[in-house]
Order: structure tokens, then C-alpha cells, then sequence
């Protein structure tokens, strides 16, 4: 079975700012262990030949994709000339996989911007998904460990393939009760934003449920397709979706506080970059090459890039928004 | 009357780390209104031709002097072999002026690394204390606005010379309880550090009062001088002290928060350098160039360099020593 990678490296997002900028989207920051970057981490990871690695990216990125993966062939790197949500995506990296000739091969489409701690695990889970993908649309859905508000739901069925589970449902971000609620069904996984299937297979998808995606991208006209997730405009309207699951340590890192789950605390803090001085200061998270020195100070989010520096509490981690909407509103082009 | 205005600029101190450095101390930091270098407000506020102005300073930091005053006569800067405090380096001073056969002129000796705010009420009071100081020793006090232990006093007696007051002696760093009589007293100056005297007289009392630090001086061999301030080694020992008074806003700027009391709030904060983002942050004091971005964060200090970020409530502002200790045993040499 040929298997490609195709990881979706398009995305922006303000959540992980000052670090994460507009010309340098989370995907590229070091946050991976192993000081990684979270891009060049996912490649690794898969384990699957560079030749078989297709990286998606917005147009201005495609520098910044090679200077972070310098041993993916040119041809590997595919430009959305305008960004337009992972449907369109994902379907112009299968036409491209069919003009290959390779419309056969199993897609892994992985977002670039995720942390899985332990590759091993991930791996085991990706055979299965890959195996199952040869006859269905699959998804990957993540064992929930807490009652998270913050992501998406896949809600399972009883029916099994192999080590794939039906898919009922896919549902949106619930609110507290019922997050706790879905934790004791026992039938509900995080949705990872992964998928796997074969390349001629999302294209017919595609045609499918969204033909004007289909067309734009055949006549190369790639702006004229919808802006669309793969979840709303394929996954939730197509039936036969297999899911599997593990527990390989994911993150979405969606948050500055998000760290503290992924690293281990040094002296009571979670530091990535150059070194700290902490006294009678716990549970900081600490980003950024510059010194950071704390006195008596708890619980913050304290980021640190060449221009900027960002002081929250990390209760407050989701409120950066509102920085970067401040600074959007005052037109601080450089710090954006 | 020939006045001579003698600039003490040979001081280091940790208490405003991470921008002040062994190699750049509180006195090149443009902490001073209107983004001058504490040194360079010192200078001009004095309004004394630059030919008549003497700058002290310890020898590894004559370039940084020259560079900040660069008008300054190459000559009017005296280096300082080794540092040894207040006392030998104005006995220096008042030994160079006497080569100049400037013997009889008043010598109006100023700390480099304070703050004034009303340079027309200073200099109405350097005027009564250079007037004066034709014939005694004086010395400047400053009305204390609050209980204050972390300065010396000056205890006022009842005889008066024109505009200045007897100084009956020098007290030191009062407990609270002390601080507070000291206010209710009507008799207890703050001790700003400032001295006028004519030169041959204060090379008198050295060689009265520090006959070592007077032949070092004269022998070339400063090294051998006892290491002392002027107020324990001379003042606190001579008789017919006079002191004038007045209210100019003087600041020692001896913590970062006291930068609160010398700059008006903008958006609730008081800050120095670079732009800020304050989201339901008050009361902080934020310095450095970066942008600074705060989110539900109060009376922070939050200082940035190029290389160092210092973040500590401003109520633990003296703990930056602890810091400082903490690099020093570290060895981390860049940073101190």
C-alpha cells in the first residue's frame, strides 16, 4: 500500500502570539520536544519517505515550509494561492496525488501544528488508519482525559472494522456538563483533525459534496472554491466513517497553558528557550531566548520574543486574542 | 564666586537589573524626563559652562561618560584607579582643582543617578547652598514626604546662616516607627548626597580627617585610600555643618518602583520606552523597548532588555538583589 503524507501547514492564529505571527504561524515555532519545530516534528514522526510527504501551505509560506524541511523535494510543497480551510486542501493535494498517477495511495493528512509525545504509540495508531483507509474514510479521535469545551467530539457506533470504530457523529464543541457527560458515554473522542483515505477517493468526495471545490481546483482557479473545514463539508455529510483511536500524548497546543502539559516543570516552572532565575515563583510557563527572571510571582504565561513581551495569568492564556485584536486595531503592523 | 559643579558618577548598584549592568550602571539609563541619561539630566540641570563641570567616574567607564557627554572636556573627566567611595574620590577632585589653581572655588557635589524633577526650585537652592558654601561646609536635605527608612537623615539644630540651617548631626536609616517622629519632628531632612564646600577647605578636612586618603592622593597611589563615604568619613567628624532644604521632586530612583512616583500613568501604567497593550492591567511599571503586552495583571514591575525580562510585584522590587545574587553564583556573566 503506498502512503503519502500530506500535511496541512496553512494554518495562522493569534493563540500562541507574540511567537506566532503572521509570517510565522504556529506551525514553525519550536514547541516540539527536541526543540523541533512543531512542522519538521510531524514529518518525523510519520516515518514515511520525504518523497511521500506533501506539505500544503498558504502561498507566502512556502519559504519558510522549506527553509524548516530543506530535504523535501520543491515539488512536495503545494501553494494555496488563498487560504481556503482544509476541504479545499485536502482535495487539491488528492488531485495533485491523481495527476501523479498515485490516486490509489492512502492519504494521511496530519495537521502540522499538533505535539504527540509518544511517536511510538502515534505510529501503531497511523498503521491501523492507514490499513482501515484503504476501503473507507477514516478519522482519528483522541481519548478524551478531561472534559474539554475546547475541541470538537466524534461520536462512536457499536460497528467495528478490524480495529476501527463507526462513526456516528461528529459533534461540535459542547459546553461544560455536557463534555463531562461525553467522558462517561465511553463513545466519545476528541476529534484530532486527522484523516486518512485514499486519494481518489476524497477527490470523489469532494465532487460529491462539494463540487465547486472539485471545479475550481480542476480548472485552476483555486480561489473560486468555498471556505471550508473537511469536517462540515465532507466528513459530517459523507456516511461510512471509521474511527480509530489511541493515546500517543496529543496536544493541540492551543493554548501558552498547553505547554505545561507537554513539558516537565524545571525548579516549578515550564521553561522553553534560555534560562530563568525563579525565586518563590511557581508554576509559570516561561517562553522565549531571553533571560527571565521572577520574583514572587505565580501561575503566569511570560513570553518573550526579539520585539515583544506578553505577562498573563495563565487563567487568561485564551485572552492573547484580545492583545493581537488590539493591535490589529491600532495598525502595529510589525508586532502582527 | 568661581563654581565648580563636581558630578559623582562612579557607581554601580543592582536594583534597577536587568538595565543596569557592571558595565552600564543607573546613571547611563535614560530614566531621567524627556529620555535623558540620569547623568546627562544631571549635567544640564546644574547649568554650569561645561568647562566647570568634573566628572568622577571609575576608569572602565570614562568611555561611556565621554559618550554620554560628549561636549564634556576629555580633561573634566577624572577616572577613579579602583573604586573607593564617596570620600577619596571629591578629595580627588579637590585635589584637581587645586593643580588648576582652582583652590578657592565651591565645589557643588551631585550624585549622578538622582532624579529632579523642578530644575528651577533645584537651582534656586544650589544657588543658596554655593552662596553658603563660600564659608562652611553645607550639605542639601530634602523635606521627606514620607517615612522613608530606606535613606539617611540629617537632624537640623536651631542656629541659621542666611537660607541654611545647622546640622546638629547625621543620622542613619531609621526603623518606621523612627521614620514617622522624624516627619512629625519638623527637624529631620532626608540626606540627598549633595555637598558644597570650597575645594582647599574639603582637601583640608580630608587631610584632617583621612590624612591616608589625602597622601594617596597626592602620591598617585589612590589605591591606598581607605574606602569611605563622605558622610561617615568627613561630615559625621567635622563641625559647622549647614544644610539647605528645598522641594525640587527629588528621587533617588532607588527601586524600579520609583519610577510610579517620577512619571505620570498612561492607561494606568506607568511606562518607559516601548509601546504597551494593557488589558484590564493597572498599576503596573513597565520599562524596556519591547512591546509589552499585559492581560489581568496588577502592580507588576516588568522590565525588558535585549537579553533579560524581569517580571516581580512591585512590592518585592528590593527582592532584584536576590536575582543579581543569583546570577553572580550562577557565573552567568553576560546578564550582570
Amino acid at each position: 500500500m503506498d502512503i503519502y503524507a500530506v500535511i496541512l501547514a496553512g494554518g495562522g492564529g493569534t493563540r500562541l502570539w507574540p511567537s506566532s505571527r503572521r509570517k510565522r504561524p504556529k506551525q514553525f515555532l519550536p514547541l516540539a520536544p527536541g526543540g523541533r519545530s512543531l512542522l519538521a516534528a510531524t514529518v518525523d514522526r510519520v516515518a514515511v519517505p520525504l518523497d511521500h510527504v506533501l506539505v500544503v501551505t498558504a502561498a507566502p509560506q512556502v519559504a519558510e515550509v522549506r527553509a524548516a524541511l530543506p530535504a523535501l523535494p520543491a515539488k512536495n510543497v503545494i501553494a494555496e494561492p488563498v487560504a481556503r480551510n482544509t476541504a479545499p486542501a485536502i482535495a487539491l493535494a488528492a488531485h495533485e496525488l491523481i495527476r501523479r498517477e498515485a490516486g490509489d495511495a492512502v492519504m494521511a493528512v496530519l495537521p502540522s501544528d499538533h505535539v504527540v509525545t509518544d511517536e511510538a504509540a502515534f505510529r501503531e495508531v497511523l498503521e491501523q488508519a492507514c490499513a482501515t483507509a484503504a476501503q473507507h474514510l477514516v478519522t482519528c479521535g483522541i481519548r478524551p482525559s478531561r472534559p474539554e469545551t475546547g475541541y470538537g467530539y466524534l461520536e462512536l457506533g457499536d460497528a467495528t472494522e478490524g480495529p476501527a470504530r463507526e462513526v456516528r457523529r461528529f459533534v461540535e464543541k459542547p459546553d461544560r456538563v455536557t463534555a463531562a457527560q461525553y467522558i462517561s458515554s465511553g463513545r466519545h473522542l476528541w476529534n484530532s483533525g486527522m484523516f486518512f483515505f485514499r486519494a481518489d477517493r476524497i477527490w470523489r468526495e469532494t465532487q460529491k459534496h462539494l463540487p465547486e471545490a472539485a471545479k475550481a481546483i480542476e480548472s485552476g482557479n483555486y480561489a473560486a472554491a468555498p471556505s471550508i473545514s473537511i469536517d462540515y463539508g465532507i466528513m459530517e455529510k459523507a456516511s461510512g466513517i471509521w474511527a480509530v483511536s489511541g493515546d500517543f500524548g496529543w496536544n493541540d497546543v492551543g493554548s501558552w497553558t498547553a505547554l505545561a502539559d507537554i513539558f516537565p516543570a524545571q525548579d516549578g516552572n515550564v521553561r522553553l528557550g534560555g534560562p530563568q532565575v525563579a525565586i518563590e515563583a511557581k508554576g509559570n510557563v516561561i517562553v522565549g531566548d531571553a533571560l527571565v527572571a521572577l520574583v514572587g510571582v505565580d501561575d503566569l504565561v511570560v513570553v518573550t520574543t526579539g520585539d515583544a513581551v506578553l505577562v498573563m495569568p495563565k487563567e487568561r492564556a485564551q485572552d492573547v486574542r484580545a492583545v493581537v485584536q488590539e493591535l490589529e486595531r491600532r495598525k502595529m503592523e510589525p508586532y502582527l
